[in-house]
């Protein structure tokens, strides 16, 4: 496995989006957000997706110059119009009208249509960190997860990420998939030929399965729970909300209509609203009480959390966020670690682009 | 197991609130948001908690005449302290004011310190509903659960609960603890004397146990996803985030410092906050889009999820909500029906206060 620079997979990322069209500010942005996957570790949803923006774009699916705008909107709420641009784009510029909701009113909430994949969910939370702010990301996604009891897929892993700002401590990032595992993780057992646990993947008739490749051949992933008897019917319920905050709110495609990201897919040629839908939220923490009197008991929240007694055999228990800022720091440090497959498609998308990696 | 009128259970527990103190009018809501849950089938936080509110006025706990009020606010929030007052009295009273918030600024986000146990998430989530709004209920806990790799108890079952109205269409009411299973769940297997599925407890090691009176034991309620293969990191998150917004924004206790419900546990004599603490959000659809158009496509939403094809051996695939409606109307309709034990727990409270059930 070969290591890029951050710098390195940045500049050629950019090289890319500036080729398709995208004007300097977005691709420079856009190329920051997918790069923030890979330092933190989510390398599903990094330098990997670049050649499926690409597949999007070529199919007329992004609009590279797109006139991103608040459609809709009260002291507390918007709605964003993605014009089909770069959900990489088309998401900070959402974040950012929640965060100046937040100022005047308290809070800030924005809906967003007309986008498509944004990246890490993660990414847009922590905007708000730097604000005094907690930040809420949510999105829908390609539908390859199956409701509780169903055959059919219906949702996509549908994440939820919330950032939470500290004091002295690092800040509380939780950024997690609805679903018992991302596709990514699924994407790994496939490259390595393993099986899958048993709570991840059904088949297409609906059966659980350990065969890591089971949604490409008709299954599902499964909402996190896995079963009826362990709570998959929570996960059901997380999924859904996220589904109709990011889509039902604002006048995107839901549920099973959701434009799929992933190549084996279509998109539904009736489509019951525009692109993918998002949503986010901006508090004030000071809207709740002194900012510097939240800080400290979100010191202490956390500082009490990673002494908790650890399980013999597990070193410390973590708290949402550690694990990422860790590797951030380190393949900022040494270099982000790219797999084969990765690398190979990275070089064939910049021989198509004249770009070097 | 006999059965009981709504109206004769609604009194029985109106009589013994006003024999603990309480005002007629709170006396009266208290009833009825208590009398819901088992409207619901969610005996466990319906009237066979009855008691256990009178076990906590008895050592001081619970103030039945509080001066709950909003003791901090912006547009689109506020804090409001319940007073030590009973939480099925604060809730309402902070999801109004959630609701008024949002009439003007188009949402209204309050967090709660100083309450205590609130009956069932739902109730108060779906208060929003008669407004075309969105409403979303959070409550921290007894600390019972451990977070992955913990074998110290840290937080509660810290429900989420979410109502999104339809036009047609019932509305959509997810309401669900964020471990495997509640602790309701774990009570009937005692009462039962049958063993818990894996992935619901762990013992006092931290070691997976299939011991139902496991957490009596010391053992702790695992988060939702069971173990880490299969995303018990998840539900640590979903159930942090509960806390936090709950009692951290709020100045409640947090944490392990939750003030516990159960009988088998004390609340720390060196608490962070105030009582106990909850969340509550309204969001007004039409602050997003017109609402005949959200709820319109709620509609379609709601039919296209439950037209979903089912596995083979299941009957249909649900929609959240459904089930707790269908035997709400039952119970209307035929009685509730309680078990023995919690039959006799009610005697036994009607004589010691002289009202008969």
């Amino acid at each position: 496995m070969n290591k890029f620079t951050y710098q390195d997979l940045f500049s050629f990322s950019k090289q890319i989006l500036l080729n398709i069209g995208c004007p300097e500010e977005d691709a420079s942005l856009a190329a920051k957000v997918l790069l923030s996957a890979d330092l933190r570790g989510v390398d599903s949803h990094g330098v990997a997706r670049l050649s499926g923006y690409v597949r999007l774009w070529e199919k007329g699916r992004i609009n590279p110059t797109p006139n991103v705008h608040v459609s809709y909107e009260t002291p507390s709420t918007a709605v964003v119009d993605g014009d089909g641009g770069l959900g990489l784009v088309v998401a900070p510029f959402a974040m950012k009208v929640a965060i100046e909701k937040a100022k005047k009113a308290g809070t800030g909430w924005v809906s967003v249509k007309n986008s498509n994949h944004y990246g890490i969910a993660g990414y847009h939370a922590m905007m708000a960190l730097e604000h005094d702010m907690i930040g809420i990301s949510l999105t829908n996604a390609s539908p390859l997860v199956s409701p509780t009891f169903s055959k059919e897929r219906m949702l996509g892993t549908n994440p939820i990420s919330v950032a939470i700002p500290a004091k002295n401590q690092p800040p509380f990032v939780g950024d997690m998939a609805t679903t018992t595992a991302a596709n990514g993780k699924l994407e790994i057992l496939q490259r390595k030929n393993l099986d899958a646990p048993l709570g991840w993947v059904q088949d297409a008739e609906g059966i659980p399965t350990t065969d890591a490749n089971g949604v490409k051949k008709g299954g599902a992933l499964l909402p996190l729970g896995g079963d009826r008897e362990h709570g998959s019917h929570k996960g059901y319920i997380l999924g859904s909300i996220v589904d109709i905050f990011s889509a039902v709110l604002s006048g995107a495609n839901y549920g099973p209509w959701a434009p799929p990201f992933v190549a084996f897919l279509e998109p539904d040629p009736n489509p019951v609203g525009e692109g993918l839908g998002h949503f986010f939220g901006a508090m004030r923490v000071d809207a709740f009480r002194p900012a510097d009197e939240f800080k400290s008991h979100m010191d202490n929240w956390i500082s009490r959390f990673r002494s908790a007694e650890p399980i013999p055999g597990h070193e410390k228990v973590l708290i949402p966020g550690d694990p990422e800022r860790e590797l951030e720091a380190e393949r900022m440090e040494n270099g982000i670690p790219l797999i084969k497959p990765v690398e190979d498609d990275l070089r064939v998308l910049g021989e198509k682009f004249g770009v070097v990696l």
